[in-house]
């Protein structure tokens, strides 16, 4: 696990009740944790979600591919890392989370189009947030 | 919207605390909706989710990929529907979802892994109830 | 199970990913179960949650207390039930959830003010729309 | 806030996905704040909820009764406090979510039985692990 290639990671717990009948995290709670990262983010970059939210501007997932490679349980801790690049007007997350003893748990790729009140934009507010961290 | 083209398909219906502050269903809830597909097509395929866990059948998600097309929202009526096929020893689902006005949703491909008392196997018993269904 | 005495019932099924990893649906999840049946029954009487929310009409909950009798487990069904009164500005929920096999699962009262444009208010347009079922 | 009152208080955030379309922490939530607080608790009295599963523990809510003073909003800090008593073979939890301003979010209180091996039990190996917290 080397943090260094990461522009941004964040400890986070797994909380029990994410965990399911088969005793691993559900598959759905890793969209929840790498969202709860982005938004980190967000903060980092100096715009919360709550003020991107105020301005009429809503950030929407337009696709995710994510692998599962080790399963995430009861108890766990884990590090969750992004990286942040440009797609014409959409913006791309690569996102890995990481058990605490550095075992690669999951990998994401998220897309994320930007709208404006309502409407489609070139996402310009959140670039140039995100512009010293784009690769 | 023609259902035909899918071995399975049901109705669901959005829970309206499944909506986010952005008004539209939040992403990861597509997951759980893909999910609770899947499980209802295994229990017309003679063999729920509860028997297989009381046989040590666990069946894991390894990859999922999906495409967000357009939002689903409060109240909003949608038909879940898959086709089912095999890669070496995992099952691919590919799953559509259509709001009831026949919209399409969302679109994902979700790959299956199936582990037996805890190992990864084969997937045979899963395979033989839904030897019909595979194409 | 005698539905007779609520004014209001309907079928519902645990969807898999509900069930925690004691094997039993969360505790949170009933709250999410009787919200769902609150807002089905608001269908039904005419007035959407999403018509709520459209109009400025923002029912909130004040107080919840929930027993949790017998566990519901994965692919239970269940019948959710409800009865509704007044209490000052305040509507009171009485809303039980059985096992389909007629077991009660679980009793709660859910206590809801009315918020109209972000201040507290009266409650009347709901009320008039629940006027037919108010005991 | 006096948090020399509790026994146990830790901070937690508000994860954007789980506040809803009302623009506030649904109300289901709120029990997975309060069940994350307990399981905290727990590791610090020595034993964790993962510990618990694996000697075949199971503590499980019988009855939560809530009360929503102030709506947690997006991205809003909290601090989770408890307190723990017994009454019977049962554990009954006072727990209190402040926002980090200091206003009183909500209160609740939070019994829980203890099974072993899947039948009620007394609860002792619990009530040895928090004995020095019990008020």
């Amino acid at each position: 696990m080397d943090l260094s290639k990461y522009i941004f990671s964040m400890p986070m717990q797994v909380r029990d009740y994410e965990v399911d009948a088969e005793g691993i995290v559900n598959n759905a709670e890793y969209l929840h944790y790498m969202e709860h990262t982005r938004h980190e983010f967000c903060r980092k970059a100096g715009l919360t979600f709550r003020q991107m939210r105020e301005r009429g501007i809503d950030p929407v997932a337009t696709r995710i591919d994510i692998c599962y490679k080790h399963p995430l349980r009861l108890s766990d801790e884990m590090i969750c890392c992004l990286n942040i690049g440009r797609q014409g007007a959409q913006f791309v997350f690569k996102q890995d989370i990481y058990r605490a003893d550095g075992v690669l748990a999951s990998t994401g790729t998220v897309k994320i189009a930007c709208l404006e009140n309502g409407r489609l934009s070139r996402g310009e507010a959140l670039a140039k947030a995100f512009e010293p961290y784009l690769s």
